[in-house]
């Protein structure tokens, strides 16, 4: 990823602190349960895709996109604390197809579009536009992996994202630890493959000694 | 597609006429030979991706993905005439990893973002970024398609788009000529697969009345 990819691909980077302020000071602060939707094309869901912005500040958010496939409705990206979602409806590119669910309890501040660039100046606006189009980015380059690499290099690049995303410079780590324990069917929702696939890959890396598992974390040996 | 997608995948809309009349007018008109690199990210390449906005009157451009696989190294989408490309450029969003190629003889029109915006009115500036957000859009439902669809669904797909790029209403016409002849390389490219699977596919196809060919065109029959 380093060497091919700038962003971290199913991962969307996180917000800048002064943005981060705003919502925490300014928005409204919404406890939500696991499974929720929160927002998107879905009749349980709390919002539409272009009626708020998600900013997370605890628990785990997903990013579904729908794939109107029968057997794999939908394709997940993960939303770590600290980022903010429905970044394509503040750019006003079309997002009708997302879904945001809850994937843990998890604690959210809500503001609107128009709320946001009311209050703020202008170069906390640019920040804000900058800051979306990295998520952009690094969609287009997790797409692109989806369809151009197999499953067990996908799964790679995953974990090589979700290590970028807890810890600056990786490089020079031997280990990595991984705050976050996602289940097989999260994993397979996230490569959009079958869980079967998941379960034969992760204990056969385990078995070989790149990863270990613990109680609530991963650890990748490099 | 008119069913799931509210674009047409691999095959990004047309410019409004206001836009292309200014890119006519004072853009650098040149010819372009087949299969000449014309931006991005490569030695031969005419321009960066962060040069030119590229307006395309006449021929065919591809615009492909780098795909950082090593036996396809290119995912490719394909730009008719009365197209604009490096949309991603004029949104500033990064688009390092593309490359914009001629696939037959071209003329293009060439301005960069600071000359269009220097003597264009505001309204015209804002239809300019209207256009290329759905650009997004239809790159993102592209890759959508690409990781989640088998490849006769996707090439299913991919005909759809392409008579939809061509027609305004295709919803009533018995068949559909598409006046635009495609290698089954070029097709095996945009469908990131193997020749071998399009030899396989559309000669099926034609057998069981689905299309047929012209010398110049594709019919679909629907």
């Amino acid at each position: 990823m380093g060497k091919y990819y700038k962003t971290t691909p199913w991962v969307i980077p996180e917000l800048p602190q002064s943005l981060k302020n705003i919502f925490k000071k300014n928005g409204k602060k919404i406890s939500i349960r696991k499974n929720q939707v929160i927002s998107g094309n879905d009749e349980t869901a709390l919002f539409s895709n272009t009626e708020k912005l998600i900013y997370i500040d605890s628990g785990l958010l997903g990013q579904a996109y729908k794939t109107y496939c029968v057997n794999k409705p939908y394709a997940m990206s993960i939303v770590l604390p600290g980022r903010m979602v429905n970044y394509l409806h503040y750019l006003e590119i079309d997002n009708s197809g997302d879904i945001i669910l809850a994937l843990r309890k998890s604690d959210i501040f809500t503001m609107t579009k128009s709320q946001f660039d009311g209050i703020t100046e202008k170069d906390l606006k640019d920040e804000m536009v900058r800051y979306c189009k990295k998520a952009v980015t690094s969609d287009f380059d997790a797409m692109c992996c989806m369809f151009t690499c197999d499953t067990p290099q996908r799964l790679a690049y995953f974990l090589k994202a979700l290590a970028e995303s807890f810890y600056d410079d990786i490089s020079t780590m031997p280990l990595v630890e991984i705050p976050l324990k996602l289940s097989y069917a999260e994993m397979s929702y996230i490569m959009h493959t079958t869980i079967r696939t998941i379960e034969r890959l992760l204990p056969k890396w385990r078995s070989m000694g790149y990863i270990s598992t613990r109680r609530n974390s991963l650890i990748i040996y490099k």
